[in-house]
């Protein structure tokens, strides 16, 4: 396996009051094209482990396989990403539009972002945005405690945006997209403009979400939890501030902190 | 709003070692078609509030509008769970093949599964497994025990199949399907019969991991979090034990309580 299921990545972290650079270990999403009798299925974004099993669970989940017997041969190539399955029937008629998109879409975008060009509409973000980290760590406080008045059961996720000063606001829902997306339409119904404006985020961040942020238009995504290392890839050519580990008055900055400054 | 965000849901309690009947709160799913232009455009599985931000939310972030002025009207009828949006142009191209299927398989499948038949592979559980109270808490706590050992970072969904007694497989990954299909493949890989299997599960039982366990054809599944309230219908309906919240020697039972059985 050439990927772990953890990556070592350089960060810069905000710790009493100071910017620092450190390594820390993040989750790794490793995006697996699974291509069937020689056509592209489905690109699934994985922890890269077990990639034989998860092809062979993937296509039975999908009905594509309904037995053991149904495949002729796998061969995974993890070095390009890629899962070349020969099965001893052609898929049918069900499987002509394909799954292709369907997955990609759901569990992270990135192979067929990069693959496919389908980046019209995941911007680089144009952002003029400047945080100090009292800012930063308000945000983060300010979502807390609007989760805490709707928080009654467990599996909630929170967002909210907001400009670092007076404009927040919040949005939950069992959805990690949803959320995001109710505040994109919040924004679009009033007219109000996203690119100098704040993501905050109670969930990790993942590729699909830094995409969504990036679709949004956004110029800094907030998290309490670490993102994953291709969230962190993405942030860095997409232009995006991706911030996490929001705790105790500290945070770990992970692409472009120039928009990051403390005050003199 | 005729649902709310949470709903309350008769449950079974095993608690101090005793079965009681009790009522609890529970996360709703509510599945939200869009229909754009008079045809179906996707499925969204959410929260049911704010849902004319989510539509327009949802619409933009998929690039099928770019500005506020390209929406002619939103309806959303939230008693069917539809949104009939109509736009100042026609959809491009681009969403011939459309979004619909997509959407619709990643944050959940119920409309989908009861409206369009896609039931083939989710199948009814023909389990006959009976378990004890103390073979549930031991298989949360050998999950949590596999868990921790591979536990370096947040962000990782751990998911495991034992049939309450001596087998047990453990798997990871950051996509909470993969998870399963991880281990619904190395069943297959090895002829494992999974019927009378048992899944355990690091996180909240959705309806769309509801549906996951049903194609892999287990009867119980364990979770140490709470189910969505779809989630508790579709396992009454697809003959699947549901239990959750097992901590500290007790949990609830959601579903088909029949399956578990104190030792006299």
């Amino acid at each position: 396996m050439h990927e772990d299921v953890l990556t070592n990545q350089p960060i810069i972290r905000y710790e009493n009051g100071k910017l620092v650079e450190k390594k820390d270990q993040y989750v790794t999403e490793f995006p697996l094209t699974i291509m069937v009798n020689g056509e592209e299925f489905a690109t699934v974004i994985c922890s890269p482990n077990h990639l034989e099993e998860l092809t062979l669970g993937f296509l039975a989940s999908e009905g594509a396989i309904l037995k053991r017997e149904d495949l002729k041969s796998i061969q995974i190539d993890d070095s390009k990403g890629f899962a070349h399955v020969e099965l001893t029937k052609s898929l049918g008629e069900r499987f002509e539009y394909s799954t292709k998109r369907m997955i990609a879409s759901c569990c992270g975008k990135s192979r067929e972002f990069y693959f496919q060009n389908d980046a019209a509409i995941a911007k680089t973000s144009m952002s003029k945005i400047i945080l100090n980290p009292t800012q930063v760590l308000n945000m983060m406080t300010r979502l807390q405690s609007a989760s805490a008045v709707f928080k009654q059961t467990g599996g909630l996720h929170n967002a909210a945006i907001s400009d670092g000063d007076t404009f927040f606001e919040h949005r939950q829902d069992i959805g990690r997209h949803n959320a995001l997306d109710k505040l994109y339409g919040y924004c679009i119904e009033r007219h109000i403009p996203v690119r100098n404006k704040v993501l905050i985020f109670s969930g990790r961040i993942s590729s699909e979400i830094l995409i969504k942020a990036a679709k949004i238009g956004v110029g800094v995504i907030l998290s309490k939890s670490a993102p994953t290392t291709l969230a962190i890839t993405l942030a860095q050519d997409l232009n995006i501030t991706a911030i996490g580990f929001i705790r105790d008055g500290n945070f770990n900055i992970y692409s472009h902190p120039e928009r990051i400054k403390i005050a003199e």
